[in-house]
């Protein structure tokens, strides 16, 4: 129903309206974090010009062809070897023409294929340049290879860690680090296009520094993925052990039917609820287990009571009872199942794309905001590009004049 | 280094400079999401009111005090009882100057409360509010209670599932679906800011809806748990197993020393690499492990034989060895490491605060981006309020002109 209003809200508006309609973005990264970063600005409307190597392109074409298609959506794709001269002009050209350019190699790269930011700035006035790394531009590891695993790792975020002799474990089924780099630099861009603004329209000064700062309203933005994953352990590095939510009443329960469920009792009301929906009312009176910290401290032997009463019954009549019951419950969903979910059907969220003949879901941008988004509908906005696709398309066809927009 | 530089950098310049300064946030929202999307904009320069209900307040000083104090950095704490008259005209008189007020009640209660959107932006004209709520404001879940592991279930980010007869686990150190709310929230708060300008200064037409994009720039933005933590996995809701990466050269190992480190050998080369770093360059040449596909079908060998080999020397010798020779390779750090690694130390990226006498580490925005974000230094943007403490600041004294700001 949501998703039916949202859709007819969307369809009566355009792809115009979006917030960043008239921006245009030149993405040289690849795999993750850059490209969700400039799809979360294809979605606000900002058109995305996507510069690949010729030979194979974004290797996320290969490693992960369904990922691939989700997070390139309504991209253009231009081919370009940077360093080849001719390709080289190419990139100027569309440099001159941009707003926002993204790169996501290590540091020092860009620079040598001609593509860094004194350079381009000095193409584009006002360029705003964001670089999203493994460890920053600067620091003692900026040289150092690095994948999610890495820098979840290095912030404390993969924690516990394996055991001796047993085999190795990765925790999370998103990569967390190149999703919160993607949507920190999403973030960092638009802060530098609200400075743009009061800079050019309402010609506030600006306070210039040596490395940020223009007067133009550029500026660089110096995103790592070590940063992105360290700020989500803010209040967490401690010798606390155990800090991670899980246990006691929080987490996963297999039902009768063996299909899980998560429940999650945090709150005192709610775990009595809970105590009472199981038909064990005496539990919630137990002074040992009156408050969270207590009943993690005890949460094995809650954890084992839990399972033997979830085991009672299938998982609908659980979620049944216990929504009833105000208790915070839901299913634990396979991938596949989600797009099958009752409020994810509803939600409108999900788009439904192909990849050489397999489905892929994609999701749209996932606040509801009419008249901020790009609307669904046409082919541009769900399909990803083929590798140089606009190479042939003429450049003042995918161009505006530079300084026509203000935004 | 970075750290150093990044510091005088900042004592250069001050908090006027940062981008949102000028902006007023009123919070009514507790726990993470609402809490840390206010944190990165009061980062980002916003002076952020925090509204408490009386007793007790936001639920997080009891329940995770170190957390509380890391995502209320800087802001001011006002407490009110909502259901009463007279604390309901001092909200209100908050909002008058406000031009930003985020929520994370369930749908409804904040209307109740006298606090909903369309009571307050005739207050307010302009206003930009912002809703976090477990399902969004419609769809037929939109009034069961949850927290983020119920979230991550739906989104199928909890895969596999826990086995029957298996103890539940909470795969997740970070409350993923939380951070990317908050995320989310800030990226959709800043896009509402951008289109404010360009309406009030640059007079362009917006595309009015029922509900939302209205001309004074006010917003109406819904934000889910459920549909930020089902955004991360855009791409990967299909039949295919173990998306998630992990396994073959890519996870955690355990060092001689009974240290953990990560290994991420996704590309070929980094898996070359690595077989010649252990010595063993014959199975870099392993037809049946010559792919990342591959070696993931067979991962389970791979990382026993991983383990052995890793089990040979202490961890400081393999980040060596390994970072030498350009492997992706680093520590796992628990925790209470993560302020003395070497990369964390010198990205002066970690505020050091107290709470009742312990130690919590804070982290900044992870972007530098000089002259956009608030530089370190003053104890307000360190400490977090007592409830209530600045109940009895004469409005005068934090408000500022209506009007007076076009940002």
């Amino acid at each position: 129903m949501a998703g039916e209003a949202m859709q007819r809200a969307d369809e009566r508006g355009d792809a115009g309206r979006a917030v960043l309609a008239g921006i245009r973005v030149v993405d040289l990264s690849t795999l993750l974090p850059g490209p969700y970063c400039t799809q979360i600005l294809a979605d606000l409307g900002a058109e995305v010009i996507k510069v690949e190597r010729p030979d194979g392109g974004d290797p996320a074409r290969s490693i992960d062809p369904a990922l691939f298609a989700a997070i390139n959506r309504g991209k253009r794709g231009v081919a370009l070897d940077l360093r080849r001269a001719q390709d080289r002009d190419h990139l100027d050209a569309l440099v001159r023409t941009a707003d926002i350019v993204v790169e996501g190699f290590r540091p020092g790269v860009a620079e040598r294929l001609g593509a860094g930011y004194e350079r381009l700035r000095a193409l584009r006035p006002g360029l705003i340049y964001c670089s999203i790394s493994g460890y920053g531009q600067e620091g003692p590891d900026r040289d150092f290879a690095g994948h999610d695993v890495n820098y979840l790792g290095v912030a404390g975020a993969l924690d516990p860690p394996p055991a001796p002799g047993q085999p190795p474990r990765h925790f999370i089924t998103v990569p967390m680090a190149d999703v919160a780099a993607a949507l920190f630099a999403a973030n960092a861009i638009l802060a530098a296009l609200l400075r743009r603004n009061q800079l050019r329209v309402v010609g506030v000064e600006d306070g210039s520094r040596e490395d940020g700062g223009r007067k133009d309203g550029g500026a660089y933005l110096d995103v790592s993925l070590a940063g992105s994953a360290l700020a989500l352990m803010s209040g967490r590095l401690d010798n606390r052990r155990a800090r991670a939510l899980g246990g006691g009443g929080y987490g996963a329960y297999v039902a009768a039917d063996g299909r899980a469920l998560t429940v999650a009792c945090i709150e005192d009301a709610f775990w009595r609820r809970l105590c009472v929906a199981l038909g064990r009312p005496e539990l919630a009176d137990a002074p040992s287990w009156a408050t969270y910290a207590r009943r993690r401290v005890d949460a094995e032997r809650i954890d084992a009571l839990l399972a033997t009463e979830f085991a009672q019954r299938p998982r609908a009549d659980w979620l049944d009872l216990l929504r009833a019951a105000d208790v915070p419950a839901a299913p634990v969903n396979s991938p596949a199942e989600v797009p099958d979910d009752p409020y994810v059907a509803a939600s409108g969220l999900l788009i439904r794309t192909e990849d050489g003949g397999e489905t892929v879901w994609a999701v749209r941008y996932p606040a509801r905001m009419p008249g901020l988004v790009v609307p669904p509908g046409t082919p541009d906005t769900r399909r990803a590009p083929a590798l140089g696709e606009h190479n042939a398309t003429p450049l003042e066809e995918i161009a505006r004049t530079p300084g026509e927009d203000t935004r």
